[in-house]
This record gives C-alpha cells, structure tokens and sequence, in this order.
C-alpha cells in the first residue's frame, strides 16, 4: 500500500472479437451498452464506498453474469454436447490469493463460488462435480440448467455443428465474449477477476485461460491487476497475465508499453484477443487487436464505455 | 535451434519434501534409486536415438506413472472421497505446444493423454468427464479404478482423516510425489512433462499446478524447460515455469541464480518444494528448499540419482 491515497479506478471488459458496425443494430449497441454502464456502477458503487478491489471486481464480473448478453453465467456459450461448463476466476493482488472454477454447470453466480473457493479451502482452482459439491456444502446460490441457456447460443451451436466434418470451425463471432474486471482501491490495492463460457462447441471438459492464475487472471499490487479475453489456449502459451506484470517489474517498461507487447505476443501465434490492466501508479489500458471489445472504464465518478476499435472510450 | 549440436541431457524428479535419512531403510532408498534410473534411462534412450526431448519426457515420466512407488499414475495420492484424480501436462519448447489434464481417473499413462490432447485437440486442457470421453474416442489406454490403488495412500488417506475437525492437516510427508521430467535434445530443442496425483485428502475437483501451463509445467525453447513439485498452490501463484522462464530471458540471470530467485519465492510464500530444469545453452539445475528431493540427471551416456538434500547427484 502506498502512503498517499490513489485514486480509485475499476476498467472491464465484456469479451474482445470480430465485433463490427455493419453487424450490430442500434438497438443491440444500446443494449450491450447499458450493459457495460450497469456492471461499471457495480463495481464502482463499492470503491465509492471505500470498498476493496477485490469486491469491486466481483460485483463488476456479477452483474456480467447475471446478463444474458455476455458468454458466461447466464448466456454462456454451449459446448459441442449442448452443455454449460463455465470457468472464472479472480486474484487478490495484496497477497496474491487466487481462486478459479472450471467446468462449472450449476452454480449460478461463478465469480462469486472463485471467491469462495479462495478463501474458504486450502486450494486454489476445482473443477466439474468438485465445484458442485463444495458449492452446496457452502449454501453457494446454485440455478437449474435452464437458467443459463440463451437462444441465440443454442442457434450458434447448431450453425456450426451443421458444418459437417469440421467440428471446430468457429467464426470470430462464436469466440467472443468472456467477461473481466480489474480495478484498484483508495488503499492502491488490486483485483482482477475473470468470468466464461469458453467457446461455441469446445470439447466437453475443455478448461480456458479464464479458470488459470497466471493466464486469464493475474494481480500482484507491486505490478499489475490483468484479465484477458480472446483465444484462450494462445493466452495459455503467453500466460498472459503474468506476462504483463514480469514485463512492468522486471524490463521498466510502462504498462501501456507492456500490454502492447503481450497484445504482439497474442497475434505472433496468429491469435486475437484484448487485455484490460491496472497498475499501483495509476495506469490503465484497454489493448486489443480484434475489431472490438466490449470495455469500459469508471474513475473520478465517471463512466465511460465503447464497443468498436475506432471508437474512443466515452 | 542452435548452428552447432548441443549435448542432450535429461533431469527428472519424483518428489520433493520432507525425505530424511532417519525415514528410510537402505531397502526403500534402494528401490527409489532403481526406480529413478529406470526412468532416466527410458527417457535417456530416446536422446541417444536422435529422438526429440517431448519424447523423451513423455517416456520418463511415463516410466514412473507405472511405478507405484510415486504420487501419480499408479500409486497416486487420495482425494478426501478416497478418489484418484490424476493432474498432468506437457510442453513442446518449439511451439509452446502444450496439453495438460487434472481430475482424470481412467487413463492408465496421464502424461501420453496430455500429449494426445495436445496434438490432437484445438484444446490445451481438458477436465474431469471429459478427459476420459477424449481418451475412449482416441483409444487411449484405460485401466480399472483399482488398479491406481496401493495400500500406502489408503493408509496414508486413513491416517490424515483420523485427526478430526482438521479435515486438510497434512504432513509433509503426504504433500511430496509429483514427477516430472525435463530434456534437451541435440537439436536444441526442449521440452517439459509433470504429473501427479495431487496431494492425499484433497477437494475432490482440486486441480493443481501440474495441470497449469506456467506454474508447474513450461518450456520454450528460448529460455527454459521447467517441471516443479512442491505445493502446487504457491506453484500456481508464483506462476513458478514461467516465472523461471522470464528471470533468464529479461534478467539476464543465469539458470542457476534465477531457479535460486524463484525457490526463494516459493519459501516467502511459507511453502516447500523444487524444480528441475534445463536451457538451450546447456544448462541444468535441480533446486529446492525441502529436506529432500528424489532426483536424477542423464547426460554423456551416464546416470546420476540423490534423494537427500545434503547428497551430490552420483
């Protein structure tokens, strides 16, 4: 912590991908939108309040996954069964405590059960009928599969299992979508937390960057608080989050700098995606090299959103 | 790849903890030593032949899944339900190719499943159900339930659930046991492979670091390969493969200060464990911070082993 009160700041994303103008209708852009601006006065309600990082980024990714616009909780994508399997996770940059969930089916709020997880078992990250079991005996709020289905996911999954001997063909479309949050507190603490549904007809038992501490997720308050969305197994390969706090501690490189180089490190395996961060000294970014990704940013009791790549936050 | 041809060399280990002279009889330090250079010779012959360090790995480890003397495949930890649950992952120093898989409980050789998912999936992890799913589909080699099974982690599981209300005291004696193995082969190219069965009295569903690229498990080929045991949540905060991997590549620290760098991270963190690893430059280092380490190095066509850790490699 430093010794003089910073300024509190909350930056998330609502997935990164081939999100463009002549696809999207007035009303669709307005919705998602108002979508970003709810999650950003979540978040923000609770370092107005003086609250920790770590909440902040909770509520953010929470409001995300009680909409059904974004891919994780509900309306996230289906994998090649018809089934949900979501993966989160979020970090405490003051000591470096992490908690992830993958393969997840009925625990309806997934950010909140990574929580739990972190705080309330010696591990770090479970997995299928483990998260279940442990967020029952935890009274964590669970919902019928149902809950989380979305036509238009159900209609994305048919689409491409039509695409007969190609089992894995996606289009851009399909891959977007995963939800993050990262922020800093008036004690310059940090957060970073990451909420998915993976990718339209991934392999059942498919585990992303998204429920790996390192990758998806990372926070460390003497560097930086990261959360990614794009192409999950790339993040993997770069270990993203953590990529972009060795470049900031160990090169001198600004955080700008840094998330620039960890976004050329994406495209160098010939993969997109974005990146949002914060770091103590007051930065933040929101680096992609998709046409767009869904983003926003909330500091000074201001909340500015945007959508597309040649758009400036606002 | 380097111009000139480089010496090949394997290092594994089988587990790093609380392993005291006072312990062991000559009978089971004997056994540990034959196990170990069972598997260093198995992967040591794939150097010889020209063949490539990920075969090389796969095979070493492979060879001590099979023994039930170490805490994976057979003679795997159990989880408080009195399951198996194997964690595993390999990487191709090349690419960054990489496959890894955790809560698997059919699949006879973990660590050749985690290559499969690798070079046969668009997927680097897979979990749980959908591990074994893969592996019918892919005609990998299943075995029954009771075949990982061994007297000693009952007892072990027994013994652990006796102390109640303390339902994840562990000794360090029961945290020890995950195997890896780490090469480079004349080519130059390196490649790293980990795999476990997690600790005795997990969370069923707990995944560790030998299923995370980054923590447990990395390599590429213009830094390091990597493989830790230890406790696999400060192995999943420190980020350990990756982290070991930037010291060299933006420190400019050598192999041995950086592994010495990020042992002492692991001990900030209260915890114990080591690492082996390898450079393109020729390097090779086996650290840690345990009384002990089973441990074996192949290179020139001679085979060394230590278990101790006041012991030289001999």
């Amino acid at each position: 912590m430093s010794d003089k009160p910073v300024k509190p700041v909350l930056v998330i994303h609502g997935g990164a991908g081939a999100i463009t103008r002549e696809e999207s209708t007035p009303e669709k852009i307005r919705e998602r939108r108002e979508a970003l601006l709810a999650s950003l006065k979540a978040g923000y309600a609770v370092l107005k309040q003086g609250g920790s990082a770590l909440d902040a980024v909770e509520q953010a990714v929470l409001s995300m996954e009680d909409c059904p616009l974004f891919n994780c909780g509900r309306g996230a994508c289906l994998t090649s069964e018809g089934t949900i399997e979501h993966d989160a996770s979020i970090m405490d940059g003051r000591t470096r405590a992490a908690g992830a969930l993958s393969g997840s089916r009925r625990v309806r709020n997934p950010i909140s059960a990574a929580r739990a997880i972190m705080e309330r078992t010696p591990h770090i990250h479970l997995t299928g009928d483990g998260v279940e079991l442990f967020a029952r005996e935890q009274g964590l709020a669970l919902a019928p599969e149902w809950y989380f289905y979305t036509p238009e996911r159900l209609e994305a999954l048919r689409r491409i299992q039509a695409a007969k001997g190609q089992p894995f063909v996606l289009s851009e479309k399909d891959r977007h979508g995963t939800v993050g949050a990262v922020a800093r507190d008036a004690d310059g603490n940090l957060a970073a937390a990451t909420s998915t549904g993976g990718y339209a007809n991934k392999l059942p038992g498919r585990v992303g960057d998204s429920a790996h501490i390192g990758a998806g997720t990372f926070a460390d308050n003497a560097t930086v608080a990261a959360s990614g969305t794009g192409h999950g197994e790339t993040f993997m390969r770069v270990v993203m989050g953590h990529r972009l706090s060795d470049l900031v501690e160990l090169t001198g490189q600004s955080l700008d700098e840094a998330a620039t180089a960890v976004i050329n490190d994406i495209g160098r395996f010939g993969a997109t995606g974005g990146l949002i961060a914060v770091d103590a000294r007051g930065g933040a970014v929101m680096k992609f090299n998709s046409p767009g990704m869904y983003r926003g940013i909330a500091e000074d009791d201001t909340f500015k959103v945007a959508i597309f790549g040649d758009e400036e936050v606002s």
